[in-house]
């Protein structure tokens, strides 16, 4: 069993683009600017689509642009076509994320393509990202179950992951993009997917829907998962599932590992003051409990007569 | 490892014991009817505590002389010394759960009681229980982890184990309290005293405190425990730790053991009801999420123009 994680913090993206507001560029900044000497392998910082699509993601250029960079980490854009890597190339990106959805009516409801038709213009979009340098990695939403069809085959996953891997990608993450899966089903595709392709980085990305994001983390660390994408305070959702809460939180996460007493590289006291900021930010409450409660570190005073 | 489990809802216990509010006798009892038939292995009808120490459940008495019994579900009365034995058999309790706490200064602040100091009254409420036909179980508080200590040495929660069993009870029960427990500490506790104790009937009670409830559990599951506390709508909390969410929500545990082809017994889609009506019943909002997403069966309608 590995004794160290790297995590993925995406509250600027997969938060941020559901939010009820737009984030003001400038806070968006500010926020990924906090984040970045916390310790993250990487931070996704916005996604380069269509403005009409996700309006409170519209700054992408900017926020890309306007970041300050900490050595070491990367700094990840989610990019759905040959256009989204330009303009993420363009604006300095360390890692071009493609997304695709395993299951077809996922695909046509949020990228209007099957999964054939998004595996059709990876070649190219790789072929583009690899000759300026970026790393190449896919995120397959609804990799384990889709909220318009149900389970998904892990042989269908098996499959596009085979494809990916011929591409020359360097990682393949998979998404419980509504929180459909469960541990037994994470721990037997991870456990399948690393030992057909032992050397592709393979990345975990949960929502905690249904409240198993922790219990799958687990699960998948256990099979061997070393990567795993989180959102500060728990931000995220799917607009296509409503009463869903959103992704596993990050500073719960690390908490979590932090307490199993697997390295996470990520400096929690700092990360829990940032995700205390978070509710004043985008103006609401926000799932994560470990802000609220206090790390498992936390004394309470006695009561009164109790010595 | 096995594919079957046992739940015990102590929401009319755990949870309403530190509600804000006065849940009246009649919708208890109503809530505990409505429970009885859905398959849990008990429930944990009250506690025979002073009505000064839990003014909440000073209607012990009268809730558990005034609930419907489904033959099979152990009705369960938590009871902190001889007093509430007493009660507990004259209100006709098929199960004594005597409480104690691993830790002295949490034994101090709740029950005024050490740990040796609980244990030397346990004999004899043992031997008066165990006349009266009941069964006999410990719940071990602050088993993980203290508020005002911190981590709890193992070894004293063996050595507080070896001393029940020795009086004949039949089950044990480590609540992690405030939620400071995680996946690796229970598995190996829980593995330990299953290895040492096999005939002793081993229940974990989990708090989400800091989002690990489920993983928790997960974990204690795969080291080979079977049984578990759980309440409805994640109801609870510690009096000693503020901010901290419940326990281990009922049918979200039931959900992911069930989503993983483990039986509970548990009908989760009548229990789902009774979850959907207990924010009126409690007058605020609960941390179950299941509730509130749905199952993970649930599939939503294709957006407008995706075909």
């Amino acid at each position: 069993m590995s004794e160290r994680v790297f995590i993925n913090e995406v509250a600027p993206r997969d938060g941020f683009q559901i939010e009820p507001g737009f984030v003001p560029t400038a806070d968006k900044i500010a926020l990924i600017d906090a984040l970045s000497p916390l310790g993250f392998a990487g931070i996704e910082v916005t996604s380069f689509t269509s403005p009409k699509a996700i309006p409170n993601l519209a700054d992408a250029d900017r926020v890309m642009a306007g970041i300050d960079r900490t050595p070491g980490v990367s700094y990840i854009a989610l990019v759905p076509n040959a256009l989204g890597v330009a303009r993420a190339l363009a604006a300095g990106t360390d890692e071009l994320n493609f997304v695709m959805s395993a299951s077809d009516s996922h695909g046509r409801a949020n990228l209007r393509l099957t999964a054939a038709d998004s595996l059709a213009r990876f070649a190219a979009m790789a072929d583009t990202g690899r000759a300026a340098g970026a790393r190449l990695n896919v995120s397959i939403s609804t990799a384990f179950g889709c909220p318009f069809e149900g389970p998904v085959d892990p042989a269908r996953v098996r499959d596009i992951v085979a494809r990916i891997a011929a591409l020359g990608i360097h990682g393949v993450t998979l998404c419980d993009t509504t929180g459909m899966a469960n541990p037994r089903q994470v721990a037997a595709l991870c456990r399948e997917l690393i030992a057909a392709w032992p050397r592709l980085e393979l990345t975990l990305h949960l929502h905690n829907t249904r409240g198993m994001g922790l219990a799958n983390a687990l699960a998948g660390f256990e099979a061997g998962v070393t990567r795993f994408d989180a959102a500060l305070g728990g931000l995220g959702g799917c607009p296509f599932a409503p009463g869903a809460t959103g992704n596993v939180c990050s500073e719960d996460l690390v908490h979590m590992f932090e307490q199993m007493g697997v390295a996470t590289g990520v400096d929690l006291d700092a990360l829990l003051r940032v995700a205390r900021d978070l509710p004043a930010l985008v103006g609401h409450e926000v799932p994560g409990q470990v802000a609220k409660a206090g790390t498992a570190e936390r004394r309470h005073p006695l009561p009164d007569g109790v010595g």
